[in-house]
């Protein structure tokens, strides 16, 4: 298909969407040709937005969230709990959080998790900075809510390591089946785990 | 999920993305942050392609496809045949009758159909300069190959009215049902219109 594409221009702009994840060059060429019908202005305040977000976002001193100001809105909101860290892998997952409006304390983003297959170590995540906040005394509890996978479970254990001797109290989230799942389709192992992690039951859910 | 979101900048470049056709806010979002963790050159020749597109683009002045320069790549071709013309609705068009490989003439854009519900009349389209093509003298043949819905048959219609009186053929390209596509499973129209258009068998199809 590519040979023929009228236009050297719209080949580029179909190319730059086509490199995102997810879109194929069909949709790509759908999507150029959209903003190909709009009028110049919206065409430059799409370009625009992410320009500039690339450029002037800044990422929070304290939990390296994604943030307009140095230290972001979470971390200065005197409303929250600031003894108590969640720790997650990246901004999405800050999001998730935030969407479930079930936690009240701050966050810390480690960028990802150790994966030595990805070539991504402890000193590449944002796991000293997390001690340092630790040390700084007023953290009581650090939940541990990465992924639940075995790259996850490493850092995990890294970090439990990295934070023995210090008081704080370390949790993880609860693994388990989902909220409307069947029994007989979870796998073995969410099954395995929510079995010996079983809770008692008080009447509610 | 608006009001959670960590920062302004992205917010306004999830709700860029979130406008184009059949992109939601949870897809925009990871498009964004896929885009975020690009270096800064990438993320600029992104949005670069797609502004320079916008506003260095060209339309043929012959048959009104995208182009390059004044006149197309196709129109601009001696190997094409000048006599045939397919007209087209829009420059997709144009690219899935090249991708068939079976068409060698020149093409015309009428950039729409007609479609008074959307209030879009014949003098929005490209019609007039098609007539004007047609009277110049060397076109034998004008295809029309516009979607088969009420609004291309109505602009069918209404083209075979312009042209009629002028010497050149006006033919429509084949309906009937797709290769592949099993009996029972096709439109009563498709259908219809295949038994009544039947052609000869010649041992090939």
């Amino acid at each position: 298909m590519n040979q023929q594409y009228p236009s050297v221009l719209l080949e580029k702009a179909v190319g730059e969407f086509a490199k995102l994840p997810g879109i194929g060059r069909k949709t790509a060429m759908r999507l150029v040709l959209h903003l190909l019908r709009q009028d110049a202005q919206t065409v430059e305040a799409f370009a625009g937005a992410i320009v500039t977000l690339k450029r002037e976002v800044k990422y929070c001193k304290v939990c390296h969230n994604i943030s307009d100001t140095d230290v972001c809105r979470i971390c200065s909101n005197p409303a929250r709990d600031a003894s108590t860290i969640c720790v997650v892998e990246n901004i999405r997952d800050v999001m998730a959080v935030e969407n479930t409006q079930q936690f009240k304390g701050l966050y810390h983003v480690l960028g990802g998790v150790i994966s030595p297959m990805d070539g991504i170590g402890p000193s590449d995540l944002q796991i000293d900075s997390l001690v340092e906040r630790v040390k700084g005394g007023s953290v009581k509890e650090v939940i541990l809510a990465l992924s639940s996978t075995m790259e996850g479970d490493t850092t995990n254990f890294y970090i439990f390591r990295k934070l023995s001797g210090l008081d704080v109290k370390l949790t993880v989230i609860a693994r388990g089946i989902s909220i409307g799942d069947e029994l007989e389709y979870t796998d073995e192992v969410t099954l395995g785990r929510s079995i010996v992690n079983r809770i008692a039951f008080t009447g509610t859910m």
